[in-house]
This record gives C-alpha cells, structure tokens and sequence, in this order.
C-alpha cells in the first residue's frame, strides 16, 4: 500500500522503547506489492551477508596510500583497480575521460613585509611515527584550485570567516578592505566565497586559514595525540564559484568532451579574481600578531594565544600565486547492471575516488563502502538474481575540485538522464556515529524504512532509531517538550540538499531526485581535512576503527539502490514534499514580517540618535544610516500553490499500488522523472546553471541549503520585483507539479480497479 | 503630584528624539510640591558647580598610591585622611571601629607532583614602565581571604567555571571529584561559592584561576599594552560564603563590637571548608596541560592554547593554605549632616575604602566620587543651606573581605537604622560608560527622574536617555521590535539587588530601601581586578580618563541623596514594585511548568532508552536516570496577593502630596521602613541573616539576584513543602505591605482634603 504510516509511525515509533521497533516487519515495503515484500528483505539478507569489513578496510588502505588529485599517478592506477574490480564481479564497467581546465600550483609565496619580516613556510611537518605527510613525490604544495593568479603588496585586514556578515561589522567599525589583503578563516561558509566576498570588496587579495579554534587544539588534541589539526596542517580545496555553476569552468552546462566548445580562460566566470592561498595556524599566527586596529568583536576571537586584531595594518603582506593553466584528464569510472524489467529506468550511485592528498577520510571512506556494495551486488547477479531497472554505479574523478567528474558527465549524458535516471544515491565521507541524510523530499519515506532495516553496529537498534534518539536527546537538552520531540521525530529528519558533493549535477542542474547520505557524529575531531595528514591511519584511529560504519553505509545505500531498483512503483511519497514547502512558505511569510518590523525599528532608532548615543564616541565609529522600508511582497499565490499540491499529494497517499502491470508501467513513467517538474530551464537570477526551485546552494552560505531560493535570496538582498517574478514562477511550478502526481493518482486508480 | 506620570514618559521620552528631551523641566519633582520643585534644582545646579573632577583625581591618586588591605598602614592612613576632609568640610565625622576574625596567609604553595614536576610561582611579575605591581613592603601575597587551612595532595579535575551546573555535566560523564583536587577558573558565579561546591562534591582542595579567555589576552590586550590581565596576574578575593551571610564570620548578625559574644572559629560556617587558592594563567597552565581523561566540553575552553582534558590525573597537585587566624581592626568612617526638619529621618550614602592591593578600580574610583559629593553637600552648607532629613555619609572598611565594616556597622546599628534609615545609596567601581542602576523597586521613578536631570559627559544628552539609547540598541542587536523596545524603556530599567557590595546588609538583612550604582561599559577591559595592577595609572587609561563619569556618578548619586533628603513625602513608588513581583510571579508560573514538562520529557525519554541510544558507546558513560516527576504547586495565593498589593499600588499612585504637613509627616512615618514590611525575622531557609523575602543574592550564583527567592530556590532544588511554606508566608507579607500602604494613602487623601 502507498497509505501515509505517518500516524502509525507515531505510535508505533514512540510509543514503546525505542529498541523494541527493531523486529522483522511483516507490512509491505514501501513501493512493493505484499507480496513482493518478504523476497526483497530475504535478497537484503543475502546482500549484506556478502558484505565484508576487511575486504572493504584492504581496498580502502591501498586506495589511500598515495596521493590522488586529479592528474597523479595513483587516482588514475585507483580508477583502473576500480574498472578492474567492476569488470571481475560481472558489471559492464568502463572509464570514461574529460579534458577540463585544472590548474596546477608553481609558484606560492606568502610574507610579512612590515612591520617586520616573516616568509610563511607553506609546508605541513613530517608527524613523528612517520604516518603524513609521506616523502612523496607527487606531493603538490598545499594550494587552492582556481585562485587567480596574482603578485600582490597591500596592508592586512583580519576578517573573521569572509562572510558578508563579517563585512557588514567591519563597516560599521568604519573599516573597508577596498586595496588591501583579507585575512581570513575557513569555516562557517563554502571556502569559494571568501576570496569572491573579498573581491566584491575590493580586495586584492584573499589568504584563508584554519584556525585552531575551528579544528585544531581548541576543539581537540592535534594529530597524532588526537584527530585534531596540527600547527602546520593546511586545508586545500576547490574555490570555484560552485554556488554559480559546478564543474570544467570552461564549459558550463556542457560536457567537457574533446569536441565541446571552450571558453577563453579570461570569460571563466568561476574562477576567482583575486589570488588566494590556504596557510597553517602555525604561519597565520605571526600574520594575525602583526595586525593593530580594533580588537576583533568576541565572536571573531579564534583560538591563537593573543588578542585578534581587525587592522588594516600596521602588517603589510607580500603574496604570490602562479599556477600552469593547462588541461587535466578526468576518469570516472562507470558501471552497469542492466535491469531486467524496465532497463531505461536508472538508478545511480556514486561516490568520488579523487582526494587532496591521500583521502582516507575524504571521500575514499565512502568510496571503500560503495564498492563493497558493488561486490555483493554482483554476487547475487551471479547468484541468478538481476535488478528489474539498471543499476549504474560511478566513480568519480575531480569531485573535490568542483564536482568535476560528475558535472561533466551530467553534462553529457544530460537528455538521457533526465529520460531515464529516477534517483541518484551519493556518498562521501563516512565515519562512525549516526546516519544524516540529505535529499529530495520524495524520497523521506524510502530513506525512512531502509533506515529502519538496518541495525547500527553498536547498539543492535536500527540505524533510524538511533538516529532519532539522538535527535531527541539533541532537542531535549535545547529545551523541546515531549510533543515537540515526538512530532519532530516521527520520521526521520532528512535535512536539504545543499551542496558540497556530487549530487549537485543531477539533483540541481537536471533535476534528478538525489539522497546524500553517511554515517558521522562520534568520529574524533577530522581535524586533518584535506591536509596531507588525512591517511588511512589516522582514519582508523579516529574515524571508523574497523569499518564498522563503512559496512552499515554500505547495507543502507545499497538498499536504497536495490529497493529503488526493485519496486513495483517508485518508492517516492509526495506528503512530506507538501508539508516541506509548506513550512517555507511559512517561514518566507515570517521572514518578510521581520524584516519589515525590523526596519521599522532600526528607522525609527536611527530617528531617536539611539544608534549615536549607544556608541562609543572616542570610536569615532560611523554614521548608521536609515534602512529602506520593505514595501509588500504578495505571497499569496504561492500559499494557494502549497493547498493545491498538498491536496494532490494527499490523493496520491490514498491510492494503493495496482495489481495491473500496465497501470504501475504508465504510473512509473510518470514518476520516473517527477523531480524535474520542480526545476525551471532559466534557472535562478545569476545562476542559471542552477535549475532547482526548490533547494540549491545559498548563494551566501554555499554549503547550506538555501530553500525556495528564487524568492528567499530576492528577499533577503531586497530585490523586490525578481522576489514577486519568483513567486509566480514558483506557484506556477508546484501547480504543474500538482497536475503531473494527480495524472500517477488518476492511473493508479483505474489500475487498481482493474 | 504623585500621580504616575509612566504613560506620558512613553510618550514624551520615545515619539521625540532623545536627544531633544534634555530640557528644563517645569513639572514637580516626585515627592515634592510644585513650589519647592524649582529651589530643590537650582540647589542641585550649585551642588554640580562643587564638583571637581581635578580635586577627586588628586584625591583617588593619593588613596590608591599604596596597599590597602584590611590592616595595612595605608589604609588607615586613608581613613584618618577621609576622616579629616569630613570634618574639615563641615560634617560631623568619627572614626568607628569593629575587631573582626581576619586571616592572614603565612605559608602558600602549590606544586604539580605528576606526572611531572612543576612549582607553581604565585607571583605577580613587575611590569616593564614599573607601573605595578609595586616594591611595597605591605605587598600581600595574592590568597583568598577566609580559605581554610589545608594540606593536600590528590589528582587533579578541571571543572570549568565550577558551579553547580558544571559537576551535573561531570554527573553525565562519569567523572567524581570525590577525594580530588579542583582547578576551577574565576568567573559566572560568585567565587565563594567554587570552594563550597566543591567541599561538597566531596574535594578536598580547591584552586581557582584567571583564564585568558575570561580577562585576558583573548578578552583583549594583556597590560601594560591593554586592561586585559598579564600571564602573572591574580585575582584575590573573598571566599566567605556570602550567599549564607555577611560580615565577620564570628559575629553573625550582631556587631563586631569589643563585648560581642563571639563563636569558636570551627563554629563560623561561612569560612570553606577546604583549602582554596587563586593563581594565574601564567601558573594554570602546567596544571591543566598535565591532565587527561576525557576533552573538556565545548563551553568549557579557555583560551589556553591547548586542548582541554577534564581528568582526573594523571596531573596530581600538593595544595597548602597556612593562615594566621587574629583580630583584625576595621576603620569605618562615618560622617553626618543632621536634617533641619526631620532630623530622624536618615539617608545613607557608602562606599567601601579597603581593596585588595592599590584598588583604583576597586573601589576608590567611587569612593573618590563620594567624597566629592561630600565636599560639595558640605559647601553648601556652608552658604546655608541645610538637608530637610539627616545625611550619613560612609567610608567602609572591609568590604572586598566580605562586606565587613558596613555589615559589622548595621548589626550593631540595627534597631536605630530600622527606626531612622529610609535609603541606602551605594557606589563602587566606577567607569566610563553608561549607567547602571540595580535597586529596590520603591525607588525606581526616583532614579529616573534623577537620571534624567544628569547630563552625560561625552553626548550631552542625559545619562538616562543615553544609558535608554544603548538598551534600545542592544534590544535591537537581539531582534526585538519597536514595540518591545518602547515598552522596555519607558523608564529607566533598574537591576534587582544581588550581591558583590554593602548594599546587601541594609536592603537584605535589615530591610532599607537600597539604590547600588555606577557607570561602566566604555572602559577597557579591568582584566587587573583584584590584582596587584590594579593601580590609578591604570585606572587613568583604561578606567575613566579625565574622571568624567566620577563627576557624572558624583552627580547622580548625590541628587539621589538630596532629593531623598529634600523630599516633601519621600519619593518611593509602588507601581513598578508591583509590576516586578507580578512579573516573578508569572515567571515562577512558567517555571514550574516547565520542571514539570521536563521532567515528562525526560521520563519518557529514559523509558525510551533514548539517553542510552544517543551516547557514544565507547564512552562508557553512566546510566542516566528518570528524573522525579514534579507534584501540584498552588501558586494561586500568591496571585491574589499580588493582585492585592497592585491595587493598593494604583491608589497611592493616584494620590497627590498634601497641603498639610502634618498629614506629610505621617505619610513619610509610614513610608520610612516600609521596605521593612517585605522582611520576615526567620529569614530563608539556612541562611536566617538574608531576611528579605524579595530579592537576595542567589544561593547558586552567589552575586545575581535571586527573586522571590524562598519560593524560587525551594523548586529548583525540589523542595515543595519548603516552596508551598513561602508561597503562604510571602503572600502574607505581600498583603501586610498593601494594608501599610493604603494606611499612608488615606493620610495622603485626608491631608489633601484640609
């Protein structure tokens, strides 16, 4: 049946100890026919006897022991162990190459020029016991992909993470950082925005560092005493405009195939204007020590033994960055298990194989797990057992770069994905503790019940009720109620998708219903994060001791490619989708109200002097001028919208899987390619690349999710009109939405009246 | 007219600009008629013109020029000098003195034993400029006064600020202090009150530190570059159990006169009962570097830069505390202007002399106020003027040792004091800033109108309006509307009564009428409190340049005394008082139910195993057990009262300041104690001293205020026979202060009729 369990969940979930819901359901799986039901679990049964942490620690180890960015020997001898293994159990597996734009550092310098002389090392310490950074060759120095290149001399200005709250204080501190060179941490917000928010300043240059407060002592014991960030550990990473655009900066929305069309370099709108390098505490803090000015405001305090200083000045720096700007071949690894039912309905899983350095932890750690599961997998195909749509399973190369590997591939096969692929499963770094799931709302109540088939390894409850309880005990020590609690925890939360892995490309850009999901919380400090200290031993010791966490990610994501696979109608439920939006629209009605209270109050205390006369006056501090008004803003399209689509989301929800074949055929065809109804082919304002309305990126905080961004982002930067554009784009979309799930219900219907 | 002009100070103080409020006014002042209205300012005006901030400079220099602990050479010699301005001024002064209990260090040492070797300095080094700490003599080492003897050696347990609610974190993790050391860091509570949790945790040593992140280099710049506290620096201080009750531990609740019967030292209960000594970063950190088990929890870093472990051990510590236990003289100076009119009608004005080494800060810089008011009150005198109501003006000694020359003063003073005082004022440390007023509700339009005629020195605006600006702003900051703001501000917020100065044996034990003041919030960092850097060069650059807001609290305070003194019908209010209790009665509402939701929660969440579920299994971490369910409180007679007292409140403030001044006299007969009618003789339960049944230090804090405190602190701790006894016990007193109201209401009326 596809009826809501919501209220059953309640009571069941809630209502009795916790531990006692782990017992074998005998109710349909979501999706399946009854009698469907019991040889789906009697097949997981078997899929996880295949599953075997030390196979899993063995390919994880040798994966991990050599440096693995895109263009090193080893990612490319990992992505033909990798075809190799595929081709041995029995997948259809090939490489599939792309030629991007990538960068390769040549030339890094950093120096304190005034008001003494310190040259930043640039380098991470060999740690005694030998384990990182190992005496490789391939070891590239520790660098951003994408920064500009620059030569560049101008006073320091400490700026907190670079947010643009961070730069909304540091005006009304009076102090501008037009000319000069930001330094500032990493955390908080992608590390892309930094040096872009610095340019848009007026910056001439961008220096991130990681501040001990962040990773390193303050929050734990520093490698090898603990996972924690030692002095001279440095963070790389990608500082693409990935809120703008994923993938080859030179060929966005197309895929970087030999044939496709470049841009010059100097059109590549993702790459940063303004050098940038990443440095260790262990160089910053004489950087940081130099700086006289205001004292940092206490929320911009960090870890270092000294008192943080915003400057601009007395420290002046002298930096350098020269990269080859040359062409990179990418290798994703594809694989295939033809379906044996409906073979152009896909199921897609990934995890990314490329690393800064080493990559135990990220992402080799869910790269080890998925390709466990492709080994069980196989062995049931050989076992006689064939999925009823096509498994694809991927590799891929250059995710830690800008989701490279799988952008481009998107790219290409971009019409025959959005004819074909139904969901896309994706994994990165895994380690022991809880599960979180990120996804589309359609997929909350598959995720719900694969959830609650899989037992977490410590404590034999399921994964979900493990999940839950420390959901609970989080809002309990918050200072939520019981009914708070329960309601909240009816199901389990799955959070927005955001960005920061590979389901970017397809959930995003082409509209592919995508699950994000891994296990975390109770790792030590993964204080080594894209630093050469990021090994398979420090994983083992800090990360997933025995893997254990690495075999339950590997029971519950490939359950949901083979429940994905295997149903008789697409597990997707649409309740949760309604209810979602819902509650943002709900919050965007809030968030205008504050605003608008908000402006009245500051307006009418900027009336009053308040602002003057709460100032300290031997600060000299700026003159805060009025805010506009914030006029009206019709929302009320939109909440027609949610009533229409809850209303059909509730028909679908009473409907039950039809006995006739042809009925759940025609029903699946309908749903197959259900998400892309929420995206709109102009994208959103500055980024159209980005085609989702529902979640992306925020373009200000580039992690985290930002919902119904059309309209919340017009909001927030008070572009009124493009908001009102957005709210009818938005309306229009849920209601066609609405129309295609009421064509499902009208077909499941007269399937099961058959 | 006492009519309550609260509605058009809405309106007047909020609709306009601030700024433009500081105008002449032409209304009466409250409490007084139209007619003597207009004389009481213009004597304010030649009050002001007295007032010398190079005069005060000169004298704040010279008193805080050598140590001035309890029984130093200097401190005496600060004493005859104040004596000598008083009377050389014109008042009637002496010099009255109390033989208190005093312990005097004689041996402290403290070492590291394991796992490594380390003796901690316990010395304050020189500063390069040679401003402090000085070659004195009569330098003290830095202790904490009233620490028992002791001589112990055990493991080590870091317990953050140590309070009660950071030993229920240690509950959580499994960790006892039983038989340990404690390291605690100064701060959030009283400091009393970290030995005396520990003692009963079952610890047997205590010691206490300054971490950087509190007042030092993370605060801001460490000086002699900034105020923040050097690595050597130490904070000294009281240890006596203050929470319990004031004064020589000895005498309790009699004075410390020559005949007093005095206790047997075992017998003195607020003295620890362990050793406790305080040290500074600079030692601290070997301490806390050799600890282990587990990471300190997030909210428990300092900002040493290392990681923080909890313990025990292996870092094992030898603490010897070695006191000698004498007499001590106190030398209080006490100087009086007796009242034309009603010369047994006293208001009180003091401020402590005595500090912990120099005291710019603390708390000479009020005490130089003070005796500027003095000097000018003194001057017009001498052109003739006289106060209506007698003067005392008080230079206490002892107080940073616990409040012991003003609570020795009042014990022996009591029943004259009860009969005569109808005001306390105080002042202590003084700074550039804002004003900050905590009080007794009674006088809360007092204190407005007082405010308002103040004018700041920066903004020449007054320093209510400024001290309202800076409110409004930080409403602001939090994300409260205009409305919330403006009804938050239509007067000046007053604080109730905590702890931390000599106010409390006047408004906590004996029940007068208290106003505790001061400016603040502009200075740098005092990261010097009660450290040997504590000095007037300090003070000079970081405290209050120019002594500007000494001038300003000069102002303010001695208004509050003249109006007091000058007052037809003494110029207490009741409505705020009114609304404050109603305000903690709703609150003690919510508290209840919110226990009582908790503990639902909780219980079901035990039940569920959800606690168990949520830890990490590796942790081995206790069982956590339900919690007990919270029974039926009837709060219902306490609304009753309240709603009682409230209408009495309403018709006093309707009622106008007679003709008659014989219906004045009985007014002000019945309003003199009539802060009295909210003290009960048997006190709160273990601390019978503390007789006010509205406001007190907090048992758990120690220096804010605890409300409604019989009643508040029996349900947090669970004692609902207890809290159902103070409910009935505070609803009667309640009514008995409305039937004392309605009596001078019915003078007020009667008077106006003749």
């Amino acid at each position: 049946v596809l009826r809501s369990r919501r209220l059953i969940g309640l009571v069941l979930g809630l209502a009795v100890p916790l531990a006692m819901v782990f017992a074998e359901p005998t109710e349909a799986i979501y999706g399946f026919r009854i009698e469907g039901s019991a040889a789906q679990r009697e097949l997981e049964r078997r899929f996880d006897a295949q599953l075997s942490a030390a196979s899993m620690a063995y390919r994880h180890a040798s994966m991990s022991s050599a440096p693995n960015h895109v263009g090193s020997r080893h990612n490319r001898l990992n992505a033909e162990s990798t075809l190799r293994n595929f081709r041995e159990w029995g997948w259809k597996a090939d490489i599939e190459t792309f030629d991007v734009l990538y960068p390769t550092p040549e030339r890094l310098e950093l120096e304190l020029i005034a008001p003494r002389h310190h040259r930043a090392r640039l380098t991470e310490d060999p740690i005694a016991g030998g384990t990182a950074p190992a005496d490789d060759t391939e070891l590239l120095p520790a660098y951003l992909v994408f920064s500009a290149d620059g030569d560049v001399t101008a006073p320091l200005v400490y700026v907190n993470y670079g947010l643009a709250e961070d730069y909304a204080t540091l005006a009304r501190l009076g102090i501008s950082v037009r000319g000069k060179i930001v330094l500032a941490r990493f955390g908080r917000g992608f590390r892309g925005l930094k040096p872009k928010l610095a340019h848009q300043q007026g910056a001439v240059g961008c220096i991130l560092y990681s501040d001990p407060a962040d990773d390193g002592y303050a929050a734990g014991d520093p490698y090898p005493n603990g996972g924690g960030r030692p002095a001279s550990g440095v963070q790389r990473g990608s500082v693409l405009d990935l809120p703008v655009a994923a993938g080859d900066p030179l060929t966005p929305g197309v895929g970087s195939t030999r044939s496709a069309h470049r841009l010059p370099i100097e059109q590549a709108t993702t790459v940063t204007k303004i050098p940038v390098l990443p440095i260790s505490y262990g160089d910053a803090r004489h950087f940081l020590a130099a700086l006289g000015g205001p004292r940092a405001p206490e929320s911009w305090r960090g870890g270092l033994p000294m008192t943080y200083h915003v400057g601009p000045g007395p420290a002046r720096a002298h930096l350098l960055v020269k990269s080859r700007w040359a062409q990179q071949r990418l290798y994703n690894v594809i694989a295939e298990l033809t379906g044996s039912e409906w073979p152009d309905q896909w199921i897609v899983r990934g995890n990314n194989r490329d690393a800064w350095v080493y990559g135990a932890w990220v992402a080799l750690s869910g790269h080890s797990a998925m390709m466990e599961e492709a080994k069980a997998i196989a062995a049931l195909v050989r076992e006689g057992w064939r999925p009823r749509r096509t498994l694809v399973y991927a590799s891929w190369d250059g995710e830690e770069a800008g989701l490279l590997g799988s952008t481009e591939w998107v790219e290409t096969h971009a019409s025959e994905l959005q004819a074909k692929a139904a969901l896309y499963v994706n994994t990165g770094a895994n380690t022991r503790g809880f599960l979180e799931v990120s996804a589309s709302p359609i997929t909350a109540r598959l995720v719900d019940e694969v959830a609650s088939a899989v037992e977490d390894p410590q404590t034999r409850v399921s994964v979900r009720d493990r999940a839950l309880a420390a959901l609970q005990v989080r809002a309990f020590a918050s200072g939520a109620g019981l009914v708070d609690i329960d309601q909240k925890s009816a199901a389990l939360p799955i959070g927005d998708l955001g960005a920061g892995s590979d389901f970017t490309p397809f959930a995003q850009h082409i509209g592919i219903a995508s699950i994000d999901l891994g296990f975390g919380g109770e790792e030590e400090l993964i204080g080594v994060y894209h630093s050469a200290y990021d090994t398979y031993r420090h994983f083992e010791r800090f990360g997933d001791p025995g893997h254990a966490y690495g075999v339950a990610l590997a029971q519950t994501a490939g359950r949901l490619a083979l429940r994905a696979a295997n149903a008789d109608v697409f597990p997707f439920e649409f309740a949760t989708l309604a209810d979602r939006v819902a509650e943002q629209v709900a919050g965007l009605h809030m968030l205008v109200q504050s605003m608008r209270e908000r402006a009245i109050t500051q307006r009418a205390l900027v009336g009053r002097r308040a602002f003057q006369l709460a100032a300290d006056p031997a600060k000299n501090l700026p003159f805060v001028p009025p805010e506009d008004p914030v006029p009206d803003l019709d929302l009320r399209p939109l909440d027609t919208a949610v009533e229409r689509f809850a209303a059909s989301a509730r028909k679908y929800g009473s409907a039950t899987v039809p006995a006739s074949s042809d009925a759940r055929d025609s029903v699946n065809e309908r749903l197959q390619a259900f998400e892309q109804c929420m995206t709109h082919p102009d994208g959103l304002p500055g980024r159209p690349w980005y085609r989702h309305l529902l979640s992306v990126p925020g373009v200000s905080t580039g992690y985290e999710a930002a919902t119904l961004p059309g309209i919340r982002e017009a909001i927030e930067a008070g572009r009124w009109e493009e908001a009102d554009v957005f709210v009818h784009r938005t309306s229009d979309t849920l209601k066609s939405c609405a129309d295609r799930l009421d064509q499902a219900t009208e077909l499941l219907a007269s399937g099961s009246l058959e």
